[in-house]
């Protein structure tokens, strides 16, 4: 079994890996392409039809697509810059090996279990996180989603080769439970000596773009003190985000930069920053964002620059469903419970369907990084794990 | 006169501006190959014979190529990323100007005239500024400017499409003096009234690539105690560059960052900041940039990062040759003789011939930024001044 994995785990790996072993796998760039493909030949292989929503998701179907009552598993091919190679694409092929493992039982569901490759989990191309699973449920528009730019200029739009559906709300209701495996983006499970968990919660989250506008100069020839420069206030504020979050006891981060015209020798006309901030509920989040706006504010009157700050998005906290949480942990005999700071498709459509996840150990505790690491064994396990939780549920 | 130069300046206005009328014109990318086409263009209009060094600087002769007590005027192509249109250029354009105006005036030059096109006067590019000049002169060696890399993983040898030629102190010692026209980088012509003014000296100055790495994980998961995020000590720094600045009363700025991976919801492996330093003297200037180092080196144990410091250019003090300078400003009816903070070709080759500088007025005191303007009457008189002293020295 675990050799099955590695066979099948090889087969994608070298896909978008760089000299350094990290993955860039932009949402529909050339790797996540070629992904796609290997998706619907891993389908093929299995008799499974594939269909597309529109909005870029890929479903293989067990049974009669789009029937009702479907259960639905996978995960994202998509990755952060030079990130690792689980986070996302484990959930997939685990999902194809579960199917597998169901029909060496010789089980044949009675309801119908869809694979998904949802698109553009990351935002790591168009800004937006799980783009893919929002556009499907409505929780954001197809026209803004279809502007939405990446690095190049390129609108989302144009990278999916036509405007994205939107809301799908009759596909949504015909999904009877969501099951996400994902490896895990910490140590708990390694801590308790556990291969599988079940998610309770997300936390909510959201991303905040700030613009810091000054005015671009020369280096060399402008006095300190005839600056406007928007570099400082940019400073200040990734040092103000960080105390304020260990203030708060959430997480907040500055992790991503452009700047404009970003030479040696020229002070910037623009520094553009994007604010991760997470927390365990609601208005403690709201009180920390506001926080570090009102200090970045503050220093750009000191600067003598501008600060306009754009929420480019949010998620309310996830409570996964209770019942299925329960019921999954108990399918695994008492696998443990765990919440997560990381936002993910299955968050979203918990708005809408009864949705749980599955977390396989990573005991590097490292996430969005090469270090990103699961054990075949433990990747095993999760197949496993996922295939009891599909017998049950299908 | 005004028309000529309307006329003369309006050819390659628009080469490589960019919708916001800012210039991207990196040395040897495409639109600056369109400019040097120019340029063989105009020289061959005036009958003028154009070498190049093996180094990627062009000379447009009236007269013999690399005769004897040669003077050289000119300037540069290329600009800093969505920089003016003025800087180098100006100093081209004058240059043909000027020659024009000597024929009109009947004036048969008893030394041969050059006019040069450096390559990477910015080292917006390469990374390196007066990299042409720098090559001619000796003051780099031709295997580590071959292996300069541009963003794209692009060598400069690549680009030049042969490994550079490197130093030819032979015609370097056939230069009689070197007089480079170029656009004010700041107000004090303005201040005074005056079209040109002569430069008398420019400030040390150089650029370091200070490395900050830490540990890449995910920005939603990793506790705040936990992280080992090099953006913090990059923030720091750039606060702490300012301050040390405006306390030795010289510049220090940091306007360039690279951030990998550059994702949202991804702590960074690494932070790549480059911070350009200058000041009146070399001690006040290495005193700057200790205290910076130290400071940054003190943030990073407290953030459990680490700082590698490489210094990628650095430039002694220029004092122009002083009786070249007084003889222009006697030429020039008593023009102005104003410092810079400003690195230019002309301050390499001050080390080996006598040189001098010409300024022409940008009463927005701006550069490398669009907002860079000499009004047409003030680059008139420009030409009219390069010419009084070409007709001088040659």
């Amino acid at each position: 079994m675990t050799a099955t994995f590695q066979r099948l785990w090889q087969e994608i790996a070298p896909i978008g890996r760089d000299s350094k072993g990290g993955y860039s796998r932009y949402a529909l760039s050339a790797p996540e392409l070629v992904l796609r493909d290997w998706f619907r030949n891993q389908a093929a292989r299995r008799s499974m039809n594939v269909t597309e929503d529109g909005n870029g998701n890929l479903f293989a179907w067990w049974g009669t697509p789009w029937g009702h009552h479907a259960v639905i598993t996978g995960s994202h091919f998509d990755s952060v810059p030079h990130g690792g190679g689980y986070d996302g694409p484990l959930g997939i092929v685990s999902a194809f090996l579960a199917v597998d493992l169901l029909r060496e039982r010789g089980i044949t569901p009675a309801k119908p279990i869809g694979i998904a490759a949802f698109v553009e989990e990351e935002g790591g191309r168009f800004g937006v996180p799980c783009l893919g699973s929002r556009l499907l449920t409505g929780a954001i528009t197809p026209e803004k989603a279809a502007q939405l730019c990446d690095a190049d200029g390129i609108t989302f739009a144009e990278a999916l080769g036509a405007p994205p559906a939107g809301a799908l709300p009759d596909l949504v209701t015909r999904m009877s439970a969501v099951v996400e495996l994902h490896i895990e983006q910490g140590r708990a499970l390694d801590d308790l000596g556990a291969s599988v968990g079940v998610a309770s919660a997300i936390w909510p989250h959201g991303r905040w773009r700030m613009d810091f506008t000054g005015a671009g100069d020369h280096a060399g020839t402008t006095r300190m003190a005839d600056r406007q420069d928007p570099m400082l206030t940019f400073a200040y504020t990734v040092l103000a985000a960080n105390k304020e979050a260990r203030l708060a006891g959430a997480h907040a981060t500055i992790a991503r930069v452009l700047v404009e015209p970003n030479a040696t020798n020229a002070i910037p006309s623009l520094v553009r920053g994007w604010l991760d901030a997470r927390a365990e509920d609601t208005a403690t989040l709201d009180r920390l964002v506001e926080a570090v706006v009102k200090r970045a504010h503050e220093r750009a009157s000191r600067d003598g620059t501008t600060l306009a700050v754009e929420p480019e998005s949010s998620s309310p906290e996830v409570a996964f469903d209770h019942a299925l949480r329960e019921r999954l942990a108990g399918i695994l005999g008492g696998a443990p419970i765990l919440p997560t700071g990381a936002g993910h498709d299955a968050g979203v459509l918990s708005a809408h369907v009864p949705t749980a996840m599955l977390f396989v150990r990573n005991p590097t505790g490292v996430s969005h990084s090469p270090a990103e690491h699961a054990p075949d064994e433990d990747c095993t396990a999760g197949v496993r794990a996922l295939a009891d939780v599909l017998e049950t549920l299908a």
